[in-house]
């Protein structure tokens, strides 16, 4: 039996494990835990719009239809907390699109994590710029080392995915050079208003890694092995590849 | 005439035009602007060995035989506007260091320059880390806004080198994209301790601009053009180029 009193209680309480019984009317009760996911839910729709900076608990409060008392509680630390709760759940969010489909040639299953990264990128918009731009005032070393789990875990999934048990020094730059390039096309595409279309800077993106593979492969054996065996995957011509010899072979 | 006295003063004091007679003996006096450029290379120095927040104005008077309140009144607003100026002091050098050297291939030339940028990672080491990778507590819009000045000096050096008068998206997508690879690659050779020989890496990140570009020239006619007038200027045989379409063709 939880002895606590279920009483409406100020900003300063510490946060409880039942929600106070709201004092006005008009605010659905709802259970801790899906009280909790919806306030993060609201905040992560604000963040896509306005800068970390400029979403306070009272906004989320207003927003998700809660009275600001509940809204501090679940959020005793403010919105710095706030902040590191929703960074936290679209973390979690992004790892899980990383999950590469069964069937399809690499270049497609590639594609299709893309597809599925911009479509993340999208729905977070201004929240997933401020965030990788830095120099936000609710950027720490506790949010940067959130987002380089994210990293982490594409290197990760990409590596398992290329049939990788210890990846060389040289192979994991080349991964991570990738992951950088794709996170830096993000928030070009962002900048410019999403002007170029996704299909084509997926696209993009596959051929680079494709191009950077190869010029990798030129100083590492593994990567020239895994190169090879993508390659081979990808049917007999692998017409990408192919494009992309022909444009090397341009200005002789 | 200077009608404030030139009396020693403590750390609450605005900064004055000229220095104030050393309270002790055993400090050399130095022009104003010559103390000001040496005490901000004596941070810089500590920066590359020390995480920023670990740096504070006592350190530096102390590493540079200078009185603290002398070096209170240079950097009246505290560690953070020593951190600022020394960032804009260090952002000034390697811009410099973008010039292009007037002979050579476009290979050669690009090795010149990277070879000038390593050395400056070599030697500004924690501190180019940490303000890269973000989270520290100096970091903040301000320190932010003049690394991407560095990189958009960066962008438009590459560019006008290029012969690009008018970028359009693609192309600076590929120049900016290349820029994050080269930032990431050494601070992953910061990260594992140099392991990776300077030249190696640097040839690494040629042959990564020219495959890049080559991914980009299948989308986009103005890199193609672009590549071409590179690849005719690497010499009859553009012997990298011509290594990277013979690996292009492994596993068909």
């Amino acid at each position: 039996m939880d002895a606590r009193p279920a009483t409406a209680s100020g900003p300063a309480d510490p946060p409880a494990d039942a929600e106070p019984r709201p004092r006005r009317t008009g605010y659905r009760r709802l259970p801790v835990q899906q009280r909790r996911e919806q306030l993060i839910a609201v905040a992560l729709e604000l963040f896509a719009t306005r800068a970390p900076e400029e979403v306070g608990l009272d906004d989320v409060a207003e927003a998700a239809g809660a009275s600001r008392p509940l809204v501090y509680r679940y959020f005793a630390g403010g919105k710095q907390q706030l902040y590191e709760a929703a960074l936290r759940t679209a973390a979690d969010e992004l790892t899980s699109r990383f999950a590469v489909p069964l069937t399809g040639t690499p270049s497609e299953q590639l594609s299709a994590v893309l597809d599925g990264y911009f479509a993340f990128v999208a729905e977070h918009d201004a929240g997933y710029s401020a965030l990788l731009r830095g120099g936000s005032v609710v950027e720490t070393a506790r949010t940067s080392a959130i987002v380089d789990d994210v990293r982490r875990a594409a290197l990760r999934r990409t590596l398992r995915h290329l049939g990788v048990r210890e990846a060389g020094p040289r192979l994991t730059l080349l991964v991570r050079s990738w992951i950088a390039v794709v996170e830096g096309a993000s928030l070009s595409w962002l900048d410019e208003g999403r002007a170029l279309p996704v299909a084509e800077l997926r696209d993009w993106l596959v051929d680079q890694f494709t191009a950077m593979a190869a010029a990798t492969a030129l100083h590492d054996p593994q990567t020239a092995q895994v190169l090879a065996a993508l390659l081979a995957l990808e049917g007999p011509d692998a017409p990408r590849a192919e494009r992309l010899r022909a444009v090397l072979a341009a200005g002789r």
